[in-house]
């Protein structure tokens, strides 16, 4: 009786089209991190519960929490920002400023939906232990380089805290304030303006019927609130003129504009345009821990706006502090691997190959299995990447229909004829898709030899590499 | 008050200088994989509990079990094995043969030692479908390629359990036996011969004082054991032909023959040395799921004997049926990551460098720091590797000293006069190791400006690409 087979609700296999493309996007990813001096690190995927809720019990609910067989209470990691801080306190000896990133799942118990999942790839950079808004800049940068070199359309978005804390002193609030504010403020993208102002003020009902009470704000705060939000110059710098103006000498407000304005400076030598990434005082960023600069990139192709923000990050200085006792700097960004995936695959830019095999040795006669396993070899060492087919069909048609599937592109056919006279017939199985046969008809086209050469065994090497030369280039035609 | 902070018992994080060297080996490990045309596949940590213990309740003590807020019975995957079966039961449509490759944590709740984990990294293999002893060879010839490739001592021994089937035949033994038997030679290596004697006799006393029970066999039968485990030929063919005389006519020795003889043929036609892949009759194997040939490869390097068996499997053409109901053949080996890398870190075979940086531009003027961003950028775009110096430390000295420890080869060094100049000093930090000068005095290094040049700005992607090849060569010599 056969085991009940399959994932776990809200999990998923990635099988190796999938695979395969989501390892180019990472090594994309890494490639520029490594660029900007990051360094890779990991982490356990059970933490003590203790360090998982190190800064605040709310997470509690999504957390796997369970008590291991020793009876420690221990959980899956639900972020790799709380591990990170463990290690900065644990390894009390790692250079500093520490840039490191980080590429691991992490889970989560959320209600499952489709395109999201319980389980996903999270890809964080972190600079620890360096004040300097040059690295708040340089993870706004390495965000900037990462879009673009996966050639997605893109905006980054960024504004800080501190601007937040400064317009909470201008309406004159008290700083308690700040943090039922920016809540409100979140949901901007989602709910609208319209929705916000009644938020912060008399309350509204959802659609659900429910009452969401409001912050109960006067017009005219609200007003001046709706007049930040919506500040946006032609570039970073009159954006920043701008609130600067709006914000005049509210408590704070220099930090503040010393942040977008910094940073500003940064990218602007960096060559990164003002198209690219925006201040934008609107981003709240739901996490209460951020202290200054906060960021986030969104897809700007139509079809990919709902997939919001793919990437995100701030500077949370008090948050390492919790773990270490001593004030401890840091600041970085997250991408959701898994949902940045999904957006590339909406906007046609991933491939979905399922092999990386550049050619498939096929087995006419499985008396000569050991000679057609030399001629894998010999394709090995030459460098391809070759699969000997392994498989139960007997029939070259079926072969190659098994190495189409696998999109392999060149096959590599002998019988006794070929054998006797020391040659090889090698086929390229991309002219056979673009003449669009059938793949009923394979056999046929077999024997008619579709893009088929003959050549001597000695120059098989030398054919397949032309063969796939010769397929590059049509293909960057 | 801070968070106890600490990795759970058992448990470790990997650091950029381990995490780098660890990521050398995978992508080695990898490539090979690939080019014998295996692809990658990957699967949710949590299981369903009836997946992880689809062959034997005996696993579950090792398993983290627990009951999640679905209330469903799971557990973290302790092998890749299970999750493959699964993924093929479910994912009826995958190509056959589906030659697999994954690299992935699993969790066993073990007695933690030194050098042994609770989460280690495992990458398998696996090619499914395939009734062929040509894919049996395959993994043999990809073990030896792999162990090949990281530049490892070592030997593959391979035999099959359809030997062991044929020995039992032979001793005139019920089918039954066979396991218990295969217990008890399976402990050759560690207990050596004459324990396993008396296990197979009347039984023995350990050093504990336990009483193990003997199988209670006749002297002439583990004499026939003694003689068929110490079966050792010049040549893999010298070997089989020893087997094939001691077995005879025995049930299934035509069987267990041929798979040794096929294998070695395979082998042989790929080149691969009789010192290098041996047939070993002793070669047990424990689990109890393999139904045909198995392998395993030791290192044999004395210093390196202890890690025993760093990458070992067979084929298992019973076990999928547990999950697809159907007869599923499957051949495949398993490597313990971790354990390979502590092999070659006690070889000497890890170089362990905490960063890929290529260079350091060093922050002597905070003021300036945009324009120390700018040179950054400019390496950056150059394809160096370029960490641009973030930390608090204002001397150069002490930037430099972060530099050396981070192992970045070459700083960038600018003040004022650099600046007014339109120059940059340019400083090989490995000069300064070799003439071995303490870092203590790095700052008089500094002034007296060992190994460093200074030139115009124009020219500082061509100096440094001159300076970084002409440290390569001088490491390849």
């Amino acid at each position: 009786m056969a085991v009940n087979a399959a994932a776990l609700k809200g999990f998923r296999d990635l099988l190796p089209g999938e695979m395969l493309a989501r390892e180019r996007i990472i090594s994309t990813i890494r490639r520029i991190y490594e660029r900007y001096g990051f360094v890779p690190l990991s982490t356990p995927a059970l933490e003590h519960r203790d360090v998982l809720l190190g800064y605040g019990e709310e997470a509690s609910k999504q957390i796997y929490l369970f008590t291991d067989p020793d009876g420690a209470d221990v959980g899956l990691r639900f972020d790799l920002t709380a591990p990170l801080s463990r290690v900065v306190a644990e390894h009390r000896d790692l250079p500093r400023p520490f840039k490191r990133y980080q590429v691991q799942p992490v889970w989560r118990y959320d209600k499952p939906d489709p395109g999201r999942f319980r389980e996903f790839l999270q890809f964080d950079i972190d600079t620890v232990g360096a004040t300097s808004r040059a690295a708040d800049a340089e993870i706004v940068a390495a965000m900037h380089d990462c879009l673009e070199a996966l050639g997605l359309a893109f905006r980054i978005r960024y504004s800080s805290r501190n601007v937040m804390n400064a317009l909470v002193a201008l309406l004159g609030l008290d700083a308690g304030m700040v943090k039922p504010v920016l809540r409100i403020i979140d949901k901007l993208d989602k709910q609208g303006i319209e929705n916000v102002k009644l938020e912060l003020g008399p309350g509204r009902t959802d659609e659900s019927g429910a009452v969401i009470e409001g912050l109960g704000l006067g017009d005219e705060r609200i007003a001046t609130i709706e007049r930040f939000l919506a500040i946006r110059g032609e570039t970073r710098a009159a954006t920043i003129d701008e609130v600067r103006a709006m914000l005049g000498d509210a408590e704070g407000a220099d930090t503040g504009v010393a942040d977008l304005a910094d940073i500003d400076r940064f990218l602007t030598a960096m060559g990164i345009a003002d198209e690219r990434v925006v201040v934008d005082p609107s981003i709240a960023r739901g996490l209460d821990y951020y202290t200054g600069p906060v960021f986030e990139a969104v897809l700007t192709d139509a079809k990919l706006e709902r997939f919001g923000s793919v990437m995100g990050g701030g500077r949370y200085d008090g948050l390492i502090e919790v773990f270490t006792g001593e004030r401890t700097p840091a600041t970085g960004a997250s991408i959701g691997v898994d949902r940045l995936f999904s957006a590339m695959q909406t906007a046609g830019l991933i491939e979905m190959k399922p092999s990386t095999a550049d050619v498939i040795v096929t087995v006419m006669d499985r008396k000569e299995i050991v000679r057609y396993g030399t001629i894998a070899v010999e394709l090995r060492r030459a460098g391809f990447n070759t699969e000997l087919y392994l498989g139960n069909q007997k029939s070259i048609g079926k072969q190659l229909k098994y190495a189409d599937r696998q999109m392999i592109p060149v096959a590599v056919i002998a019988g006794s004829n070929e054998f006797e006279r020391g040659e090889v017939s090698i086929k390229d199985l991309r002219v056979i898709k673009e003449t669009t046969v059938e793949i009923e008809e394979r056999s046929e086209w077999v024997e008619k030899k579709v893009g088929q050469v003959t050549v001597k065994q000695t120059k098989m090497v030398a054919e397949i590499r032309r063969m796939l030369s010769a397929r590059t280039e049509r293909r960057e035609d």
